[in-house]
């Protein structure tokens, strides 16, 4: 199940960055599953990492070689997450970096691994490394789409966004991948996106940190953050166009655009979902208190089964603001919308309430829960699913 | 759906305290749903309410009528919450306390009132008013099966807990109920404890805490805190027996033991339960950090699947550990038992674990997951349910 429909993309090519995809067998047969990324020289790169305590061992290796090396290749594989699997996992994902590094003439620490899929078991080495030399064969810019394919999970479509500005024209193309396990701490499951505009590296993660907060550290389908959580973004500067200062704020708007699409790409597409919902808190007294009410009300399991429901049970949004910790709240100034329909004023229904006008909201794929505290002006909005028989499913059957 | 049989204990009645019960068809006809409590004058009492903002027009007027009155009568309605119910919520539960208080000749803030249901739907005050003579009427020290099942809503049995102890002996009865929008913060849905022993309000009331921390402050279903939560503590001092320094901590450990079982019963019988959780963690720098690890896996959407699915997917609750906010955490310290079998050592899979051993701890009906953290002294303990798709369905299909 996913909420509404969703056409791929045109992806724009990133001149500088390409992609191969192939199928490799790691956990099904038949499957594209093995993705190599290959970046020019002198491409510079910003990742962030998942905040996970257990972080799986390719995050761990990444961190390692981005210290010491500027990437030239990435090599992600999905099927295994080599994730709690200790020494024997780092062994692992040492060997891949080092597979591709003599396939590709480049030092191994120039390599960055990623895996994702189930967690806790040894990741398939022989499969992976029979496989990487057609990934590395299949390298292309126009990639985009098969590797869009080739890092999914239990995702049921491919995540794309990519556009051009300017008179001289940058291009921003990303993918994304994630459906479930999804409360990003600084990252979401994988996300990779490519520009050709000539960004340095410190400038580049500066942007990084501030549309990741805008978009994958603003969604949750399950509250669970996953061990995996890696977004890289690479800049080529094939196109010779510089960003600075004098134009970062338009570079950080047009990135930020494709972040949000690649980041609501993975809830519309969250585990067992049938509505996309934004909860949206104003009038808060600080950003923190916005956001932590926002997300009280996003991962409330009994808000998401009213929604899954089309139920307009607004006395469970309304619970769940009152467990947020909010600080003296005065009850009697909060307002609540879905979408246009005030269906709590003063802390109590709205006089102009009806259960039909709530119904009506209910009905729609696409549902905004819009709180107003009434006692600040800080405001904040996170992303978010229902909670469904599929949800269920899927992640009972999930190992089967 | 509940977890194992229960079957209903004796309940011991306590000398001074009376229960009368009716059905006063508030939401639907012919199911018990009013009920009355008589106390003893000079009886004692301690109560703990709800820490959610939102907390229901009865747990205000309570708090207000605790802070005047010594209370006579507590009087009980379950189909309507009265929460997110405004000025008329306060007005109707008044006008249930004012009733009361005529029909028993007592002042009117020696009534408490408290409500459990659907939230933000105006209390029908009809059929209330109609059924409060029948219920005072039924008043007995017998009255605690009848008044058992007068207080549930989604539960699908009574809860409850009887003990005496010592050689002048102390009885100690009560009754919970409890099923969904249950994280009790200082109380659970409703719980009502009474014992004959004669002991201080001051006394009564460190009693009451120390043992809800130990009991309904260590339970979750569906991290879901209700508007509703109170728990009232009475001490009628029928049997004469003087509570006091010197026996508190043999009265404690009996008290406990009552408030346990309650407790435990709401688990027992959550919604859609299918197994009896408990998360243990040891090892923990502090009570804090064991008390919070232990409830991010007991919440975790995807540990609680992975229970329904009796699936020992360990990698989750490594992944749910992870995520804890533990401060410089070592992962190569942590260890995880699923009931006697260690399935994590070393902050991975242990050695002498296998697929079948953890099946089998997964097949049982009650499971311990066990935590250490192998960092400090502290330990903490919550207990939870599974996820299924019952509680989904429960849950979608509550108002309609």
């Amino acid at each position: 199940m996913a909420v509404g429909q969703q056409l791929f993309p045109t992806m724009y090519p990133v001149s500088g960055f390409k992609l191969g995809t192939t199928c490799a067998g790691i956990k099904s047969a038949d499957r594209p599953d093995l993705v190599v990324m290959e970046l020019a020289e002198g491409s510079t790169v910003a990742a962030l990492f998942t905040q996970n305590a257990f972080c799986a061992a390719p995050v761990r290796l990444c961190k390692d070689h981005l210290s010491t090396e500027s990437p030239r290749y990435l090599v992600v594989n999905t099927g295994n997450a080599n994730a709690g699997t200790g020494a024997q996992g780092m062994n692992d994902a040492e060997q891949t970096c080092s597979a591709l590094a003599t396939l590709a003439g480049v030092a191994v620490n120039a390599v960055l691994p990623f895996s994702t899929g189930v967690i806790g078991e040894p990741l398939p080495m022989q499969p992976l490394l029979a496989g990487l030399p057609d990934a590395y064969h299949n390298l292309s810019e126009h990639g985009w789409a098969d590797a869009a394919q080739g890092i999914l999970t239990t995702d049921t479509r491919p995540k794309g966004s990519s556009l051009q500005y300017g008179d001289q024209p940058i291009t921003i193309t990303g993918i994304s991948k994630g459906s479930g396990m999804i409360k990003p701490n600084m990252a979401t499951m994988l996300a990779y996106i490519a520009t050709d505009a000539l960004v340095d590296a410190e400038l580049l993660h500066v942007a990084l940190r501030q549309v990741c907060d805008k978009s994958f550290n603003r969604i949750t389908v399950d509250s669970d953050t996953s061990t995996n959580d890696s977004v890289v973004l690479i800049a080529t500067g094939a196109s010779g166009v510089v960003v600075d200062e004098g134009n970062f704020d338009q570079f950080v708007t047009h990135l930020q655009s494709v972040f949000v699409d690649l980041a609501q790409a993975i809830i519309r597409d969250g585990e067992g979902a049938s509505k996309f919902v934004s909860v949206s808190v104003n009038g808060a007294l600080d950003q923190d208190e916005a956001l932590r009410t926002a997300f009280t009300v996003a991962e409330s399991p009994l808000v998401k089964t009213a929604l899954f429901a089309s139920d307009p049970n607004w006395g469970r949004i309304l619970a769940a603001v009152g467990r947020a910790d909010i600080d003296q709240l005065e009850i009697d100034q909060v307002q609540i919308w879905l979408n246009s329909v005030l269906i709590v004023d003063a802390g109590a229904r709205a006089p102009s309430y009806t259960e039909e006008l709530g119904q009506q909201a209910m009905a729609a794929d696409d549902i905004e829960i819009k709180i107003n505290l009434n006692r600040g002006a800080a405001e904040d909005t996170v992303w978010t699913t229902d909670f469904s028989y599929d949800y269920v499913r899927i992640n009972a059957e999930y190992r089967t």
